[in-house]
């Protein structure tokens, strides 16, 4: 069976939280199995915004091992680092820019926020960060590309691309659709938004914490605050309870009910009920954490040389075609 | 002894007048005595403002014939397709945009020009022409870089986005010192401006103009206006006569005198005065076009690869440095 192709890139960031795992590494590990996925460790890109990195590629190796414990299969897609073919993607990114034009990239809604954010910061790479990011996406050609919500217009620019091109040099690249992820976006532990890295530390479960640690911030997460002592009943419902919010995600349907039950009446208390809570995330956190113990920088470097010869030999199809295309036949 | 490394850009350009022989490629010839020249034919750059060009290759092996019939020697000069480096010159384009501000670039004045002429064809390529130039530039890290008056603004953008490159990643990128190219600026032989390839083609020597050709142009070249007739003194200056004009390029010192007194004294007729202008231009013109006859499309694509060979090697270098400085080691 031929499965679909679909695309994705990956930001690289060293320590995740639960969040993360939810919203990012459970959906990706889901989605190796119905297409033929190739997804890109984005460490060209994270240059446009913080072009003096440090230990990036450090970085790249710690986010991989990240994927690979979320349950990633180096056999099964293709995991690469964006920069094992960053000379394909430049060299893409740069006909592509050929073709569009200047005014519609300085509209993009994202571009404009940034440049508001970091006015110092406002180089030429940015403002083409859309095309970039068509050129990682028609690198391997694939039908869907998995974005988040933010991205789409990005994707809108980049299915522009591909028209414009198209049009332009004849039917060489596919008009990717979106397969927009509805991550699961887990409350923050201090009930002020959701989890997040520039969260307060305490406030957000690690994807590397400790049974103990983990107990502990639970122990401190935001729970009812109308419930002062423990002979009151509780509120327990997802604006009630902000421990009750974080259960709905981790805790099974019954059991929950069984909570919510105990709690109007107040047969339980807060404290017993975190520590529930606390089971329920080192279910999720425990064996993470002992399967990215296992695996090593030099498993984690198997599998990106794995996935970069993958994606070089697409890349390197594609160029040929696009350089033919365009009439820059090599000698 | 160590020759200073020049490098610069070639139009890809067909055919050729006696007035690019003065102005570009004699200039090249002479220059690759004294430096270790490397010549790139800037198809990649035709792309910014002809996203669709017709038989480019073509025109990068007859521009590759017409240098070397003008004498370019490809064991002591570099001769190389820019596209030969494509992906490399891609690369370090997309790091190099990545510290250059977006403004700076709206403003380099031969954008807006640009801009203003094709207002439908602004693209993002487009913007970035001083940044892939500068690419151009120091993937062979030159010392000089010859360019036109025209393209000093260009050499600006470059020295500036080195020295901030160099300041974020240390001292990598030589900042390049401008050559200027004294070009001479022919006239044509209408009197109207210089000689030009917009220029109506009897107004114009071509380099593939035979000897009967030459003659025949050059007979109904603009003279002395006010010489209406045989036994009239003409004014053989540069503003009195624009074949005398011509004659001061194409003529010895000694000789043009001798045509001067002759003229004044109305003891030389303009035809004959003409004829002798068309000996000094075929005598240019005919053993660049034996000369170019001889060179075939294989003897081009030998040089281009032998160029490509050595181009390719200084730009790996390159851009495993810069990689190295920013973080991006690959696997
Ligand atoms: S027992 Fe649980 S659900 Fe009830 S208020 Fe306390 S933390 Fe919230
Ligand atoms: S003889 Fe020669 S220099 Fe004198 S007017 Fe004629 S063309 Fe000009």
């Amino acid at each position: 069976m031929i499965r679909t192709g679909l695309v994705s890139g990956i930001r690289p960031t060293g320590e995740l939280h639960i969040g993360n795992y939810y919203g990012a590494l459970k959906g990706l590990v889901e989605l190796q199995e119905r297409y033929d996925a190739r997804y890109f460790i984005a460490d060209v890109h994270s240059l446009t915004t913080h072009p003096k990195p440090d230990g990036l590629r450090g970085l790249v190796v710690e986010t991989a091992r990240n994927y690979l414990a979320a349950g990633l299969d180096p056999e099964r897609c293709t995991l690469y680092a964006q920069s094992s073919v960053a000379a394909e993607v430049c060299e893409l990114h740069a006909y592509l820019s050929m073709v569009m034009p200047l005014g519609e990239l300085l509209r993009v809604p994202t571009f404009k926020d940034k440049a508001k954010r970091h006015p110092d910061n406002v180089n030429y790479g940015l403002v083409g960060y859309p095309v970039l990011m068509a050129a990682d996406i028609f690198l391997v050609r694939t039908e869907l590309v998995m974005v988040g919500e933010d991205q789409l217009v990005h994707l809108e620019v980049a299915r522009a691309i591909a028209r414009r091109f198209n049009q332009l040099y004849g039917d060489l690249l596919p008009e990717p659709q979106p397969l927009v992820g509805n991550a699961a976006r887990i409350p923050s532990l201090s009930g002020q938004g959701k989890m997040s890295k520039s969260d307060d530390p305490a406030a957000c479960i690690g994807l590397g914490d400790d049974e103990r640690t983990v107990e502990e911030k639970t122990r401190r997460a935001l729970s009812d605050p109308l419930r002062a002592y423990r002979h009151q009943p509780g509120h327990p419902t997802e604006d009630g309870c902000n421990v009750f919010r974080l259960h709905t995600f981790f805790t099974g349907e019954a059991e929950r009910e069984e909570i919510a039950a105990s709690c109007c009446e107040a047969r339980i208390g807060c404290i017993d009920c975190k520590k529930r809570l606390a089971e329920r995330l080192s279910g999720i956190v425990e064996p993470f954490r002992r399967r990215k113990g296992s695996i090593g920088e030099a498993d984690a470097l198997d599998a990106l040389r794995l996935g970069r010869d993958k994606a070089k030999e697409a890349a390197g199809r594609t160029i040929a075609d696009v350089r033919r295309a365009i009439g820059l036949q090599m000698l």
